[in-house]
């Protein structure tokens, strides 16, 4: 019997990814759950179904993001400092997180990219941000970029954040199971739990 | 030493706050912390900060609300049945809440039009639902509505909903807690911790 499988889908841009980023890993081990982790752009996804970023929408729901943000990870013992800017231009780190799962780095890409915006302000989607998080992958910034920028590369995050629209996907982050769909960190525990009750012969 | 209080904001039309109106009383009573009910309309105070219904604007969202917040009622052991109509014109309801908690008959009714909207399909906000948890609240439908209607009645509501702008609520339902906001039925343990937590001296 392998493992049951848990996607998760993540947009840099997102606050409270940050939290599941910070702790999925030891979760899903704790469960024996598989993780496949699929970078995706969530503004496109938003666009197509006629929205935009909830929170610079609303001035009130995004003063209660940041304090409801603060206190989570303050429950979940996990540091943080606001960054200076909100939301950031994630592009530039999707396409490097794409490549990264496809060349075997991604994740500890993905894991760097959010440590330094959320604890030493280096705002993701910069070259700062960047760089470190492909020096702590093993990477050399200058060539990898250049196939991040690949137009292979860039059609492969389309393609991507094309199936987070069929997956009916429409915020980060997102976990799904056997094709259930759980949205935001706090599902997190209830997807790990589903993925083991719903586990299938392997 | 008196109990920490804990104010339960909340639009009779929002489809989580089912979940909160069936076991907030179970959960503030295990933690000795006081309830007090707020209803209040959600519309208005989404108008004013210029959003509006997030389920309705979003076919995605609205599909994982529904997915989601069943799911979530087979977590808690709360029965529950799909209403026929979604959203409901909760005016009626809020305007009859807002005067039973004048009353001392509020918490009640609240109750029993919840039940019936959630189990019944008796949808609130109609006759039928309104009568029945005034019923259940031990009032004469007819007077109370009157009642209920009056320019006093109907500007108190007005007034609770102002308070809730003030607030910086934008959903439902909300906690607060010395003037700390929760938001969300999944945030309701977290409120009644801090209740506790940061207990004053009474």
């Amino acid at each position: 019997m392998t493992n049951p499988t848990l996607q998760f889908w993540y947009e840099f841009g997102s606050t409270y990814t940050y939290l599941s980023v910070a702790r999925i890993e030891a979760l899903a081990s704790a469960a024996s759950v598989s993780l496949v982790w699929k970078p995706f752009l969530l503004m496109p996804v938003l666009k197509h179904l006629g929205a935009g970023n909830p929170f610079t929408a609303n001035a009130a729901k995004c003063a209660y993001m940041w304090k409801d943000l603060i206190r989570r990870a303050e429950v979940l013992d996990i540091p943080i400092n606001q960054p200076s800017l909100y939301p950031p231009n994630s592009l530039l780190t999707a396409r490097v997180a794409m490549l990264g799962m496809d060349e075997g780095w991604g994740i500890t890409f993905t894991k760097e990219a959010f440590r330094q915006h959320w604890l030493n302000d280096l705002i993701i989607g910069t070259d700062e941000n960047t760089g470190e998080g492909l020096i702590a992958a093993g990477q050399n910034p200058d060539e990898t970029l250049a196939r991040a920028l690949s137009d292979t590369n860039k059609e492969a995050l389309r393609h991507q954040t094309q199936q987070a629209v069929e997956l009916g996907l429409f915020g980060s982050p997102s976990f799904i199971v056997n094709g259930e769909v759980f949205w935001g960190d706090d599902r997190l525990e209830e997807a790990l739990k589903w993925a083991v009750r719903h586990r299938t012969c392997g």
